[in-house]
Protein backbone atom coordinates (compact mmCIF):
# COMPACT_ATOMS: atom_id res chain seq x y z
CA UNK A 1 0.00 0.00 0.00
CA UNK A 2 1.54 3.17 -0.95
CA UNK A 3 0.43 6.08 1.28
CA UNK A 4 1.92 8.79 -0.24
CA UNK A 5 -0.58 8.63 -2.27
CA UNK A 6 -3.29 9.69 0.50
CA UNK A 7 -6.70 8.40 -0.68
CA UNK A 8 -7.01 5.76 1.90
CA UNK A 9 -7.68 9.12 4.28
CA UNK A 10 -11.04 9.64 2.75
CA UNK A 11 -12.33 6.72 4.65
CA UNK A 12 -11.91 8.00 8.15
CA UNK A 13 -14.17 10.68 8.07
CA UNK A 14 -13.29 13.66 10.17
CA UNK A 15 -9.29 12.99 9.16
CA UNK A 16 -10.01 13.55 4.92
CA UNK A 17 -10.04 17.13 5.81
CA UNK A 18 -6.94 17.45 8.36
CA UNK A 19 -5.47 20.62 7.59
CA UNK A 20 -2.03 20.20 5.57
CA UNK A 21 -0.28 20.83 8.95
CA UNK A 22 -2.03 18.19 10.37
CA UNK A 23 -2.37 15.96 7.54
CA UNK A 24 1.47 16.00 6.97
CA UNK A 25 3.42 14.76 10.29
CA UNK A 26 0.39 11.84 9.76
CA UNK A 27 1.04 10.95 6.52
CA UNK A 28 4.80 11.20 6.99
CA UNK A 29 4.88 8.85 10.37
CA UNK A 30 2.28 6.58 9.18
CA UNK A 31 3.23 2.65 8.29
CA UNK A 32 1.50 0.44 5.74
CA UNK A 33 0.25 -3.32 7.60
CA UNK A 34 -0.83 -6.00 5.51
CA UNK A 35 -1.84 -9.15 7.51
CA UNK A 36 -2.58 -12.39 6.69
CA UNK A 37 -5.95 -14.20 8.59
CA UNK A 38 -5.68 -15.03 11.85
CA UNK A 39 -2.91 -12.89 13.33
CA UNK A 40 -3.40 -11.53 16.85
CA UNK A 41 -3.05 -7.79 16.28
CA UNK A 42 -3.41 -7.01 20.28
CA UNK A 43 -3.01 -9.66 23.47
CA UNK A 44 -3.38 -8.10 27.30
CA UNK A 45 0.59 -9.19 27.61
CA UNK A 46 1.33 -7.81 24.32
CA UNK A 47 3.06 -4.20 24.20
CA UNK A 48 1.25 -1.57 21.76
CA UNK A 49 3.25 0.70 19.97
CA UNK A 50 0.80 1.77 17.47
CA UNK A 51 -2.39 3.15 16.72
CA UNK A 52 -4.28 1.33 13.66
CA UNK A 53 -6.67 2.38 11.29
CA UNK A 54 -8.14 -0.65 9.60
CA UNK A 55 -8.72 -0.02 5.60
CA UNK A 56 -9.58 -3.44 4.64
CA UNK A 57 -10.62 -6.37 6.06
CA UNK A 58 -11.95 -7.21 9.35
CA UNK A 59 -10.67 -7.78 12.93
CA UNK A 60 -12.41 -9.39 15.67
CA UNK A 61 -12.15 -8.18 19.32
CA UNK A 62 -13.09 -10.22 21.82
CA UNK A 63 -12.86 -10.95 26.02
CA UNK A 64 -11.23 -14.28 27.25
CA UNK A 65 -12.00 -14.70 31.06
CA UNK A 66 -9.81 -17.10 33.67
CA UNK A 67 -11.47 -20.36 32.57
CA UNK A 68 -10.68 -19.77 29.10
CA UNK A 69 -14.82 -18.55 28.22
CA UNK A 70 -14.67 -16.07 25.21
CA UNK A 71 -17.59 -13.35 24.09
CA UNK A 72 -16.94 -10.92 20.99
CA UNK A 73 -16.93 -7.60 22.03
CA UNK A 74 -17.08 -6.37 18.47
CA UNK A 75 -15.88 -5.96 14.98
CA UNK A 76 -13.33 -3.25 13.19
CA UNK A 77 -13.85 -3.20 9.56
CA UNK A 78 -12.87 -0.65 7.10
CA UNK A 79 -12.72 3.29 8.34
CA UNK A 80 -12.56 1.83 11.71
CA UNK A 81 -10.01 2.02 14.83
CA UNK A 82 -9.38 0.01 17.52
CA UNK A 83 -10.25 1.26 20.79
CA UNK A 84 -8.28 -1.02 22.90
CA UNK A 85 -5.41 -0.32 21.47
CA UNK A 86 -5.84 3.45 21.52
CA UNK A 87 -6.40 3.11 25.30
CA UNK A 88 -3.58 0.81 26.07
CA UNK A 89 -1.36 3.79 24.23
CA UNK A 90 -2.78 6.23 26.22
CA UNK A 91 -3.26 4.74 29.11
CA UNK A 92 -1.95 2.28 32.14
CA UNK A 93 -4.87 -0.11 31.73
CA UNK A 94 -4.52 -3.45 30.49
CA UNK A 95 -7.45 -5.33 29.07
CA UNK A 96 -8.48 -9.41 28.97
CA UNK A 97 -8.71 -8.74 25.32
CA UNK A 98 -7.76 -9.93 21.74
CA UNK A 99 -8.02 -8.26 18.48
CA UNK A 100 -7.66 -10.88 15.87
CA UNK A 101 -7.55 -10.47 12.06
CA UNK A 102 -10.91 -12.70 10.67
CA UNK A 103 -9.94 -11.83 6.68
CA UNK A 104 -6.59 -10.13 5.72
CA UNK A 105 -6.45 -6.90 6.89
CA UNK A 106 -4.94 -3.76 4.82
CA UNK A 107 -4.58 -1.18 7.66
CA UNK A 108 -2.53 2.36 8.50
CA UNK A 109 -0.54 2.11 12.05
CA UNK A 110 0.75 5.43 13.56
CA UNK A 111 3.24 5.33 15.97
CA UNK A 112 2.78 6.28 19.63
CA UNK A 113 4.62 9.34 19.06
CA UNK A 114 2.93 10.05 15.98
CA UNK A 115 -0.30 9.28 17.56
CA UNK A 116 0.16 11.99 20.90
CA UNK A 117 2.04 15.01 18.88
CA UNK A 118 -2.02 14.35 16.81
CA UNK A 119 -3.64 14.71 20.05
CA UNK A 120 -2.31 17.82 20.73
CA UNK A 121 -2.28 19.24 17.60
CA UNK A 122 -5.43 18.42 16.24
CA UNK A 123 -8.98 18.82 17.25
CA UNK A 124 -10.09 16.94 14.18
CA UNK A 125 -7.73 13.98 14.94
CA UNK A 126 -9.21 14.15 18.71
CA UNK A 127 -12.62 13.98 17.09
CA UNK A 128 -12.30 11.35 14.95
CA UNK A 129 -10.45 9.18 18.06
CA UNK A 130 -13.40 10.24 20.60
CA UNK A 131 -16.29 9.45 18.14
CA UNK A 132 -14.65 6.08 17.63
CA UNK A 133 -13.88 5.59 21.10
CA UNK A 134 -17.70 6.54 21.76
CA UNK A 135 -18.96 4.18 19.32
CA UNK A 136 -17.14 1.51 20.26
CA UNK A 137 -18.21 2.30 24.18
CA UNK A 138 -22.03 1.72 23.06
CA UNK A 139 -21.06 -1.52 21.33
CA UNK A 140 -20.23 -2.68 24.46
CA UNK A 141 -23.58 -1.75 26.38
CA UNK A 142 -24.96 -3.36 23.89
CA UNK A 143 -23.15 -6.46 24.28
CA UNK A 144 -24.35 -5.98 28.00
CA UNK A 145 -28.00 -5.48 27.35
CA UNK A 146 -27.93 -8.51 25.16
CA UNK A 147 -25.94 -11.04 27.54
CA UNK A 148 -27.70 -9.71 30.39
CA UNK A 149 -31.65 -9.68 28.71
CA UNK A 150 -32.42 -11.59 26.03
CA UNK A 151 -32.50 -15.00 26.16
CA UNK A 152 -29.83 -17.67 24.77
CA UNK A 153 -32.41 -18.89 22.09
CA UNK A 154 -32.83 -15.37 20.54
CA UNK A 155 -29.31 -14.11 21.08
CA UNK A 156 -28.68 -17.72 19.08
CA UNK A 157 -31.13 -16.90 16.18
CA UNK A 158 -29.95 -13.22 16.11
CA UNK A 159 -26.31 -14.10 15.66
CA UNK A 160 -27.01 -17.14 13.23
CA UNK A 161 -29.06 -14.72 10.93
CA UNK A 162 -26.45 -11.89 11.02
CA UNK A 163 -23.77 -14.07 10.51
CA UNK A 164 -25.14 -15.59 7.37
CA UNK A 165 -26.20 -12.48 6.16
CA UNK A 166 -28.15 -13.44 3.55
CA UNK A 167 -26.10 -16.33 2.49
CA UNK A 168 -27.76 -20.03 3.22
CA UNK A 169 -24.95 -21.75 5.47
CA UNK A 170 -22.39 -20.65 7.64
CA UNK A 171 -18.89 -22.35 8.23
CA UNK A 172 -18.53 -22.19 12.44
CA UNK A 173 -18.28 -24.58 15.12
CA UNK A 174 -20.39 -24.50 18.15
CA UNK A 175 -17.29 -22.95 20.52
CA UNK A 176 -16.75 -20.37 18.01
CA UNK A 177 -20.91 -20.09 18.39
CA UNK A 178 -20.55 -19.95 21.83
CA UNK A 179 -17.87 -16.80 22.02
CA UNK A 180 -20.15 -14.66 19.68
CA UNK A 181 -23.00 -14.63 21.80
CA UNK A 182 -21.36 -15.52 25.22
CA UNK A 183 -21.89 -18.63 26.60
CA UNK A 184 -21.14 -21.91 27.04
CA UNK A 185 -20.32 -24.73 23.58
CA UNK A 186 -22.67 -27.16 25.69
CA UNK A 187 -25.43 -24.24 25.91
CA UNK A 188 -25.19 -23.40 22.04
CA UNK A 189 -25.15 -26.98 21.43
CA UNK A 190 -28.28 -27.71 22.95
CA UNK A 191 -30.34 -24.70 21.11
CA UNK A 192 -28.81 -25.63 17.74
CA UNK A 193 -30.29 -28.97 18.07
CA UNK A 194 -33.97 -27.84 19.20
CA UNK A 195 -33.36 -25.08 15.87
CA UNK A 196 -32.81 -28.65 14.25
CA UNK A 197 -35.76 -30.97 15.68
CA UNK A 198 -37.79 -27.76 14.18
CA UNK A 199 -36.32 -27.85 10.83
CA UNK A 200 -34.68 -24.61 10.94
CA UNK A 201 -31.24 -25.35 10.80
CA UNK A 202 -29.24 -28.40 9.12
CA UNK A 203 -26.05 -29.30 11.21
CA UNK A 204 -23.03 -30.17 9.59
CA UNK A 205 -19.37 -30.45 11.25
CA UNK A 206 -17.97 -26.82 11.62
CA UNK A 207 -21.48 -25.99 10.07
CA UNK A 208 -24.85 -24.44 9.87
CA UNK A 209 -27.07 -24.91 7.15
CA UNK A 210 -30.37 -22.60 7.56
CA UNK A 211 -33.70 -23.85 6.23
CA UNK A 212 -35.92 -21.68 7.71
CA UNK A 213 -34.81 -17.86 8.26
CA UNK A 214 -38.98 -16.65 9.44
CA UNK A 215 -38.87 -18.30 12.59
CA UNK A 216 -35.69 -17.51 13.30
CA UNK A 217 -36.52 -13.86 12.76
CA UNK A 218 -39.58 -14.07 15.12
CA UNK A 219 -37.70 -15.79 17.74
CA UNK A 220 -34.29 -13.22 17.52
CA UNK A 221 -37.22 -10.40 17.40
CA UNK A 222 -38.41 -11.47 21.01
CA UNK A 223 -35.85 -10.60 23.27
CA UNK A 224 -37.88 -12.32 26.70
CA UNK A 225 -35.12 -14.54 28.87
CA UNK B 1 -17.16 25.07 47.95
CA UNK B 2 -14.64 27.22 47.26
CA UNK B 3 -12.70 26.31 44.61
CA UNK B 4 -9.78 29.11 44.70
CA UNK B 5 -8.25 26.91 47.27
CA UNK B 6 -7.50 24.52 44.73
CA UNK B 7 -6.42 21.67 47.28
CA UNK B 8 -9.47 20.12 45.18
CA UNK B 9 -7.62 19.51 42.54
CA UNK B 10 -5.40 17.02 44.82
CA UNK B 11 -7.76 14.29 44.72
CA UNK B 12 -7.57 13.91 40.52
CA UNK B 13 -3.87 12.66 39.70
CA UNK B 14 -2.53 14.43 37.35
CA UNK B 15 -4.40 17.58 37.72
CA UNK B 16 -2.79 18.41 40.34
CA UNK B 17 0.67 19.17 38.54
CA UNK B 18 -1.06 21.07 35.83
CA UNK B 19 1.34 24.27 34.94
CA UNK B 20 0.15 27.44 35.90
CA UNK B 21 -0.81 28.25 32.35
CA UNK B 22 -3.19 24.88 32.54
CA UNK B 23 -4.43 25.17 35.69
CA UNK B 24 -5.87 29.10 35.38
CA UNK B 25 -8.49 28.60 32.72
CA UNK B 26 -9.33 25.12 34.53
CA UNK B 27 -10.32 26.73 37.69
CA UNK B 28 -11.43 29.59 36.20
CA UNK B 29 -14.04 28.00 34.46
CA UNK B 30 -14.75 25.41 36.84
CA UNK B 31 -18.48 25.19 38.21
CA UNK B 32 -19.05 23.91 42.17
CA UNK B 33 -21.94 21.93 42.07
CA UNK B 34 -23.93 20.43 45.03
CA UNK B 35 -26.30 17.74 44.85
CA UNK B 36 -28.71 15.82 47.09
CA UNK B 37 -28.94 12.35 46.32
CA UNK B 38 -31.04 11.05 44.45
CA UNK B 39 -30.56 13.77 41.23
CA UNK B 40 -30.16 12.10 38.06
CA UNK B 41 -27.13 14.01 36.36
CA UNK B 42 -26.78 12.28 33.13
CA UNK B 43 -29.77 11.03 31.21
CA UNK B 44 -30.21 9.73 27.24
CA UNK B 45 -32.39 12.88 26.29
CA UNK B 46 -30.70 15.18 28.54
CA UNK B 47 -28.52 17.70 27.21
CA UNK B 48 -24.77 17.56 28.98
CA UNK B 49 -22.92 20.67 29.28
CA UNK B 50 -20.10 19.71 31.73
CA UNK B 51 -17.92 17.71 32.42
CA UNK B 52 -18.05 16.74 35.48
CA UNK B 53 -15.52 15.93 38.57
CA UNK B 54 -16.42 14.23 41.72
CA UNK B 55 -15.10 15.47 44.95
CA UNK B 56 -17.72 14.34 47.59
CA UNK B 57 -20.08 11.56 47.17
CA UNK B 58 -21.28 8.44 44.74
CA UNK B 59 -22.70 8.03 41.67
CA UNK B 60 -24.37 5.55 39.90
CA UNK B 61 -24.48 4.76 36.47
CA UNK B 62 -26.72 2.19 34.88
CA UNK B 63 -28.46 1.06 31.81
CA UNK B 64 -32.16 0.90 30.86
CA UNK B 65 -33.40 -1.28 28.14
CA UNK B 66 -36.56 -0.80 25.74
CA UNK B 67 -38.36 -3.15 28.79
CA UNK B 68 -37.13 -1.08 31.72
CA UNK B 69 -34.43 -3.88 32.52
CA UNK B 70 -31.78 -2.02 34.77
CA UNK B 71 -28.36 -2.83 35.38
CA UNK B 72 -25.84 -0.78 36.89
CA UNK B 73 -22.40 -0.58 34.96
CA UNK B 74 -20.10 1.21 37.62
CA UNK B 75 -20.58 3.57 40.24
CA UNK B 76 -17.87 7.10 40.08
CA UNK B 77 -16.60 8.45 43.56
CA UNK B 78 -14.34 10.99 44.42
CA UNK B 79 -11.70 11.63 42.40
CA UNK B 80 -13.90 10.05 39.43
CA UNK B 81 -15.42 11.46 36.40
CA UNK B 82 -18.07 10.04 34.11
CA UNK B 83 -16.81 9.31 30.60
CA UNK B 84 -20.51 9.18 29.25
CA UNK B 85 -20.72 12.17 30.64
CA UNK B 86 -17.10 12.90 28.21
CA UNK B 87 -18.04 10.92 25.80
CA UNK B 88 -21.18 12.85 24.89
CA UNK B 89 -19.84 16.38 25.36
CA UNK B 90 -16.99 14.91 22.62
CA UNK B 91 -19.03 12.78 20.12
CA UNK B 92 -22.10 12.74 18.53
CA UNK B 93 -23.14 9.23 20.74
CA UNK B 94 -25.98 8.59 22.71
CA UNK B 95 -26.31 6.26 25.59
CA UNK B 96 -29.33 4.44 27.20
CA UNK B 97 -27.54 5.47 30.35
CA UNK B 98 -28.44 7.46 33.38
CA UNK B 99 -26.11 8.63 35.91
CA UNK B 100 -27.96 9.63 39.54
CA UNK B 101 -26.13 10.74 43.22
CA UNK B 102 -26.33 8.38 45.53
CA UNK B 103 -25.39 10.29 48.19
CA UNK B 104 -25.26 13.68 48.93
CA UNK B 105 -22.80 14.46 45.58
CA UNK B 106 -19.62 17.53 45.69
CA UNK B 107 -18.73 18.05 42.51
CA UNK B 108 -16.64 20.54 39.62
CA UNK B 109 -18.44 20.91 36.65
CA UNK B 110 -16.11 21.96 33.51
CA UNK B 111 -18.20 24.13 31.04
CA UNK B 112 -17.85 22.30 27.37
CA UNK B 113 -16.05 25.15 26.19
CA UNK B 114 -13.28 24.61 28.84
CA UNK B 115 -13.02 21.26 28.64
CA UNK B 116 -12.20 21.39 24.88
CA UNK B 117 -9.81 24.15 25.46
CA UNK B 118 -7.91 21.85 28.15
CA UNK B 119 -7.75 18.49 25.48
CA UNK B 120 -6.10 20.63 23.49
CA UNK B 121 -3.64 22.66 25.87
CA UNK B 122 -2.31 19.75 28.18
CA UNK B 123 -1.10 16.86 27.44
CA UNK B 124 -1.56 15.91 31.49
CA UNK B 125 -5.34 17.04 31.55
CA UNK B 126 -5.55 14.45 28.46
CA UNK B 127 -3.94 11.91 30.08
CA UNK B 128 -5.85 12.38 33.27
CA UNK B 129 -9.43 11.97 31.01
CA UNK B 130 -8.13 8.84 29.00
CA UNK B 131 -7.44 7.10 31.97
CA UNK B 132 -10.19 7.55 33.24
CA UNK B 133 -12.24 6.38 29.99
CA UNK B 134 -9.74 3.09 30.41
CA UNK B 135 -10.70 2.46 33.43
CA UNK B 136 -14.57 2.77 32.82
CA UNK B 137 -13.72 0.40 29.62
CA UNK B 138 -12.13 -1.94 32.11
CA UNK B 139 -15.39 -1.65 34.35
CA UNK B 140 -17.70 -2.36 31.05
CA UNK B 141 -15.58 -5.63 30.23
CA UNK B 142 -15.63 -6.89 33.76
CA UNK B 143 -19.50 -6.22 33.64
CA UNK B 144 -19.92 -8.44 30.65
CA UNK B 145 -17.40 -10.90 31.79
CA UNK B 146 -19.76 -11.66 35.27
CA UNK B 147 -23.05 -11.80 32.77
CA UNK B 148 -21.71 -13.77 30.57
CA UNK B 149 -20.15 -16.19 32.72
CA UNK B 150 -21.01 -16.27 36.16
CA UNK B 151 -24.07 -18.14 37.69
CA UNK B 152 -26.59 -15.62 39.05
CA UNK B 153 -26.41 -17.15 42.48
CA UNK B 154 -22.67 -16.67 42.70
CA UNK B 155 -23.26 -12.57 41.15
CA UNK B 156 -25.74 -11.85 43.58
CA UNK B 157 -23.61 -13.47 46.84
CA UNK B 158 -20.99 -11.77 46.04
CA UNK B 159 -22.51 -8.07 45.36
CA UNK B 160 -24.80 -8.98 48.72
CA UNK B 161 -21.13 -8.94 50.45
CA UNK B 162 -20.01 -6.16 48.68
CA UNK B 163 -22.89 -3.84 49.31
CA UNK B 164 -22.84 -4.19 52.91
CA UNK B 165 -19.13 -4.29 53.17
CA UNK B 166 -18.83 -5.39 56.61
CA UNK B 167 -21.97 -4.55 57.58
CA UNK B 168 -24.89 -7.15 58.98
CA UNK B 169 -27.63 -5.71 57.27
CA UNK B 170 -28.93 -3.80 53.14
CA UNK B 171 -32.14 -1.92 52.31
CA UNK B 172 -32.27 -2.61 49.20
CA UNK B 173 -35.45 -3.74 47.78
CA UNK B 174 -35.20 -7.30 45.14
CA UNK B 175 -35.79 -4.89 41.98
CA UNK B 176 -32.43 -2.70 43.22
CA UNK B 177 -30.13 -6.08 43.47
CA UNK B 178 -31.81 -7.48 40.05
CA UNK B 179 -30.45 -4.38 38.55
CA UNK B 180 -26.48 -4.89 40.60
CA UNK B 181 -26.60 -8.16 38.56
CA UNK B 182 -28.45 -7.49 35.94
CA UNK B 183 -30.92 -9.89 36.03
CA UNK B 184 -34.80 -9.84 36.64
CA UNK B 185 -36.41 -9.46 39.88
CA UNK B 186 -38.27 -13.01 40.28
CA UNK B 187 -34.74 -14.07 39.70
CA UNK B 188 -33.35 -12.75 42.81
CA UNK B 189 -36.15 -13.27 45.17
CA UNK B 190 -35.76 -16.97 43.98
CA UNK B 191 -32.04 -17.03 44.98
CA UNK B 192 -32.62 -14.84 47.86
CA UNK B 193 -35.24 -17.36 49.39
CA UNK B 194 -32.69 -20.40 48.45
CA UNK B 195 -30.20 -18.48 50.55
CA UNK B 196 -32.67 -17.36 53.32
CA UNK B 197 -33.95 -21.21 53.60
CA UNK B 198 -30.08 -22.73 54.33
CA UNK B 199 -30.01 -19.46 56.93
CA UNK B 200 -27.37 -17.56 54.76
CA UNK B 201 -29.69 -14.25 54.94
CA UNK B 202 -32.70 -13.43 56.39
CA UNK B 203 -35.17 -10.91 54.56
CA UNK B 204 -37.49 -8.15 55.30
CA UNK B 205 -39.47 -5.66 53.72
CA UNK B 206 -36.68 -3.64 51.50
CA UNK B 207 -34.22 -5.23 53.79
CA UNK B 208 -31.44 -8.22 53.32
CA UNK B 209 -29.62 -9.01 56.58
CA UNK B 210 -26.24 -11.12 56.34
CA UNK B 211 -26.58 -14.11 58.83
CA UNK B 212 -23.87 -16.40 57.59
CA UNK B 213 -20.89 -14.42 55.12
CA UNK B 214 -18.67 -17.99 55.33
CA UNK B 215 -20.88 -19.47 53.12
CA UNK B 216 -22.26 -16.69 51.27
CA UNK B 217 -17.90 -15.90 50.55
CA UNK B 218 -17.76 -19.63 48.91
CA UNK B 219 -20.68 -19.33 46.44
CA UNK B 220 -18.84 -16.08 45.17
CA UNK B 221 -15.79 -16.91 45.17
CA UNK B 222 -17.63 -20.01 43.01
CA UNK B 223 -17.74 -18.58 39.57
CA UNK B 224 -19.82 -21.34 38.08
CA UNK B 225 -22.75 -20.91 36.43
Amino acid sequence: MDLSDTDWLQQFGPLADLAPSERTPMVGGAVPMELPAGVTVFAPDQPCNFFILVCEGQVRVYQLDAEGNEIVLYRIGPGGMCILTTLALLADQSYSAFAVTETPVKAVGLPAATFHDLMGRSARFRSFVFNAQAARMADLMRVIQHVAFESIESRLASRLLTLTSGQSALSITHQQLAAEIGTAREVVSRHLKAFEKRGWVSLGRGRVELRKAAPLRAVAASAGR
